[in-house]
């Protein structure tokens, strides 16, 4: 890779929108942004969804990124919660795919895998390594902030080596590498 | 009503997207469009989305709708086809949040009361009472895409009459509503 590279990381979710920001220069990541959008205190299910929509656009229209990385759970305690979760993760994709920038989505364990080497890692333990990654000098009280930068890592190792993470280029080959995983 | 009104109503599926418009004057409806999105012939699930948003934004910029209305299923067979679900539902909704355009779902059931006064219609049962409130020419071969356009008229009666139908302006009446068929 000779050219320069922003990638996105977003972590989409009814409560909490964490996204990350890398620049990829030279094989080396380095840290551009991190931070939250909150969104516990509002309870209309529109507003939140359109706050995710709008802060999107937003982060792509400000820092131009070339790729996006999701981090997607496949699974979920009903129908319900993944309806909701499947709505904001769409708003996110509607944000994504209307600046045509492609996306990549990562399941919760491949990212953990692909950032501490364990698929089971704590939060702490996570951004911990993304600390020392990417020379953070202080990490958010809220560490669900930090999972998008995450994904936008796990992105990264995915680009560089093949064996770190998964990339799933479309719904059809997710399904057929997590047979296993979908009831 | 004084003012003359449109509204669009859809039915976002990953397999087919069913659209409708009317137009609301002096308090009656006149039939504008009926059609599909037939998204059976791709496999890419990212490109489905990007086609749902798109085809969404292209008929608020045609067309110009005051509202729209969104058939929303709240349950079905399992997690992976809710998460699919919602995931289609969110780039419609996306597109309607991007334009600032009101949206309004409903339940398959009160669409189906709406228009019938059975909850239970059978498909066949609702695309006869929609081609007789509207007079239909013909009706497409397949019912599906009249789901949208039953979105639409649906929305029509609740804005008229609110016993017929029940909005939901959030999630959370939404929910609260609904507690019985909540996994």
């Amino acid at each position: 890779m000779d050219k320069e590279k922003i990638i996105l990381g977003i972590d989409p979710g009814t409560t909490i929108m964490g996204f990350g920001l890398i620049r990829v220069r030279n094989k080396k990541m380095e840290f551009m942004q991190l931070n939250e959008l909150d969104l516990k205190k509002y309870s209309d299910h529109y507003l939140k969804l359109k706050l995710i929509f709008e802060r999107t656009i937003e982060l792509i229209d400000t820092h131009h990124p070339d790729e996006i990385a999701i981090e997607a759970p496949f699974y979920g305690k009903n129908v319900q919660s993944m309806l909701k979760l499947g709505r904001a993760q769409g708003v996110a994709m509607a944000a994504g795919l209307s600046r045509q920038i492609p996306i990549t989505e990562y399941l919760p364990k491949k990212i953990k895998m692909a950032i501490t080497g364990n698929g089971n890692a704590s939060k702490e333990q996570v951004a911990k390594m993304l600390q020392s990654l990417l020379d953070l000098k202080t990490l958010p009280k809220n560490l669900d902030a930090t999972d998008g930068l995450a994904a936008a890592v796990c992105h990264f190792y995915n680009s560089e080596k093949v064996t770190v993470g998964k990339s799933y280029s479309g719904w059809e080959s997710f399904v057929k590498q997590n047979q296993d995983k979908i009831g």
